[in-house]
């Protein structure tokens, strides 16, 4: 890799790749959501064994600042009302007696475990099936998170812990993987991964950020999926709807070969629709599968509805 | 009634009404969630049969000002990033080409449809579980919302259409019904309101509320369930782990008798640890429910896990 | 007046009249603040007799909610350390013992006493100085608050109490008056409009509005000055730099014989550059002035430096 | 110095120091502001000669985020309305035509140069002038940025710049001075430091942080005032109001022989009511000063008047 890419590099790089703009419709907000049908509803519950549960969402608004993408800033939490204000006078009980606590939020729309509307990021003018960027402009007109949410994704959900498969608590900086590997992750873990599976991929980043043992700063570099034509008509024809992972950004950060940024918020968000779940908690759920093996689950994710937002904050459940 | 109840009122009248404090160990955060155990997981998935979802999440932050409590204020959507904002030279797209658009929210714990910790509210200096109101100081150390964040609540689900059953659209102002009018409601919709169900309870507010025909103002005053000791022993006794409904504070405002505010935030969230999702959107579900005549189903719902918050936004689904 | 104006009678009714753009060349982005030289200073220092001081500034960030124009909301105060944080352990001391109570504030740049900036409203696609209404996309690059803030407005003003001078204590809903009737106050009152006079218009309405007598919301229209061809030329020849005002917008809300909104926001603001400052708090001061009939004084301001600002908060001085 | 001070280490250190508590009676809130009198603004406009005009404040919200205290956060500046959102739909014309761009600012209420309330800071569980520190609670009920608000800060101002002095650019991590350095800048400047004067005080600190020579982080040390008994006094026995700093507290960071951090909060803020102004944009004035020899003049200040607030953003006017 020689000096930067251009701001062209990326559409040169996906000329021809897959697109399903219109497959659903010139109207469509919701992309390869549209893959989950009653049919994968009644897979994913056909899952469950144990009945027991496990939510991915990390905590927001930490009072040591929450870790997010270079760029972003914290979700702040501030106390409106708490006993202290009561005792101040700030506040007064209510007719009858009862107090109460009260508190406020401020943050991205993408803070902590969240889901990114498919209008999110763009190259040429233009988002997920077509429509304008110019529909950004002042709050998303079209592929908001606003369908999503009112959509929610519900089915069956597979969970690779591609680190453990490479025998670390950890990926590493830069670290990449594609489809191949998560084909051989899930024969060794022995689970399937069937048309329109939603993947949890697991790196264990996540945790390396809340336990500070990475920092987001100059020159971040996640690990993660990375970019190949192969890969994306494999997503393509997997009818993958989704993907999660312990990671901001759900793809590793950069093209290795050409530097090229995010280029799967290109090929799958942006071209295939498929949408992407960032930030998840995976640590507790994989400790559970390495020890009893059972990596499939039943998977329930709703972002909260935020009017014309890019995103939505969500906290997903997977019931094994 | 005559006068402003005093500030013991709420105390006197709930002495000697049952309390499940220490019940789940003196360490316990989140209450009758304690009920939804596997079994409550494996009956809410039987309930399902055409396996289509419901998502039960209002929008926030809509432009015009989403409808809060009386104190409270709407949660806001900024735009941090948008085409035009790239146009104009305040940003530059990544390396290879990519641009995006960003945004923020700012609002309560308990913006939209959300779920209460069971903290929230006290009386007697004392919040669920007998820990010190006092814990509420700077942010929550006990029963915020974390821990029912990270537990999530899954099972068994009713909904009772109480406007319906009434033949109203909406339900009037200040309009009541207790856990008689609750299984009349179950037995004329031909739903069997179970030990531990999940109760949905539909009233139409929250659509008055969006489409303007209610609006929040002095002499507010919801619709809802009304406080007796028969019903407050009628939850104990079915072992309701959770209410949710499309109001924005799960109860009528005032008990009639006496003048005292939300009185049952006091006997079921604060003595019993029934947990509160307010503000849902129910009309669809309801409409739905009333053209198949199928009113359980299969509940989750996980609200945003902030730390040391009051509450939490969620967005549940429902699943028939 | 016969429905409501269309998109372009702004536009019609202030063609012909007066504009300064070019006039302090084609960067221009403080238009009349131009006129306050060495020279102004100087005459503002000589109208001090007493050395006594007002200030200008009304409360932001009230417990009840600042009063604020229709459209927006009221900025909010929290604390983020208090001494019951360090009670509850939320807060440690700094190293040898310093506790600390800090807090955050979130409005709109333009919340309580503010300066607007000259691009803050226009017509026409062009704002003050012919810049393109498109430098405010994302954040303003031309005739924002940063040029104004970096100046500071210091010079001689007057007092004009219209309320007074009316002899009421508030001037009425819709009330107006214009530069023949602020000519009169003056005489009444022994005080001389000069040219490059900073003028200070009283109306009493902030007073009304703090006491909660005026509430903004539907139908709401400010007293205050007024539109004619005649005014915008006397505004004109007398070089007025500033105007200051105890109402939200500086101006009677509503032309009343066409219903055009904030004509003066056109008429002085984007066609003559001058600075408009807002929601002044003008009673103490005015009930001085009115006991020792001295009723000029030398005036300084300066705006908070929002970085790509519409506005900055200011607390003005004035000194006797 | 071996290991950190204990809680106890401030108290004991400025056991006996001076103190101003009671001085200007029990409901005091402003401290030696106080000393500001007719007098001291008369001979404040005394020192004008030449009625050219500087301003002190540094921009806030600006996007690549601003400089501040470890453990606060940078102001946020978000567009809420631009020419955009016309275009795309989001916002309509007023009546009549006039379009508009509004803007919205979070950030600590010490945000960019600003002023501490006397109550900001404290030890041995009590504020300025003996109010108990559980005052702070919720919101300050004592020694706010109110009443400094209120009365704003005038009258005669010195330059000491330091940096200059020393035959620095900028003065060094840790580098320190005293009363006796201020002295002796300011004979060697031509100037006097008279009872009652306003400091400036210039160590070009923040132009190192603008220019991100400097940055906040682990380890970090500003240059500054540093304590001695000797010093206390003679703030107190010169009755000086008001420090005003290019650092972002206004002291050296950590006492060299003890680690107690921020010691003149304690000893200057705290126990003799001096108002600090930190953070101060000071490189013009003094490059000009440098050139014309003048280093006093006539300065106003008046922070903005957050309600309960524990300081104020302010834009200091310095008139030579």
């Amino acid at each position: 890799m020689t000096g930067k890419p251009d701001d062209k590099a990326l559409s040169r790089l996906l000329a021809g790749a897959p697109n399903n703009w219109g497959k659903w419709g010139a109207d469509d907000e919701v992309g390869a959501l549209n893959y989950l049908t009653a049919n994968e509803i009644k897979a994913g519950m056909a899952a469950v064994r144990q009945h027991r549960t496990f939510t991915l969402g990390v905590p927001i608004g930490t009072a040591s600042g929450d870790a997010v993408f270079p760029g972003r800033w914290s979700a702040r939490h501030y106390m409106v009302a708490d006993k202290s204000g009561f005792v101040a006078g700030h506040w007064h009980p209510l007719d009858g007696g009862l107090e109460f606590a009260d508190d406020y939020v401020s943050g991205f729309a993408q803070a902590g475990t969240h889901c990114d509307a498919l209008g999110h990021m763009w190259y040429d003018d233009t988002i997920w099936n077509g429509y304008s960027a110019h529909t950004t402009d002042g709050g998303m007109k079209k592929a908001s998170i606003e369908p999503v949410a009112k959509r929610g994704v519900v089915g069956r959900a597979v969970l690779l812990d591609l680190a453990r498969f490479r025998g670390k608590a950890v990926l590493d900086r830069a670290e990449t993987f594609d489809h191949r590997d998560l084909m051989e992750c899930a024969r060794a873990q022995g689970v399937e991964i069937r048309p329109r599976s939603i993947l949890l991929l697991r790196t264990g980043w996540v945790g390396a950020l809340l336990r500070g043992d990475q920092k987001v700063g100059d020159g971040y570099w996640e690990p993660g999926l990375t970019f190949s034509l192969d890969l994306v008509r494999w997503f393509d024809e997997m009818q993958i709807p989704c993907t999660v992972t312990d990671t901001l950004a759900n793809e590793t950060t950069y093209e290795r070969n050409t530097g090229i940024m995010l280029v799967l918020h290109g090929a799958l968000m942006r071209n295939l629709g498929v949408l992407f779940t960032e930030m998840a908690w995976l640590d507790d759920l994989a400790a559970d599968c390495a020890a009893d093996r059972q990596y499939e689950g039943f998977y329930t994710a709703s972002p909260v509805r935020v009017s014309h937002g890019t995103g939505g904050a969500a906290n997903p459940i997977f019931i094994k």
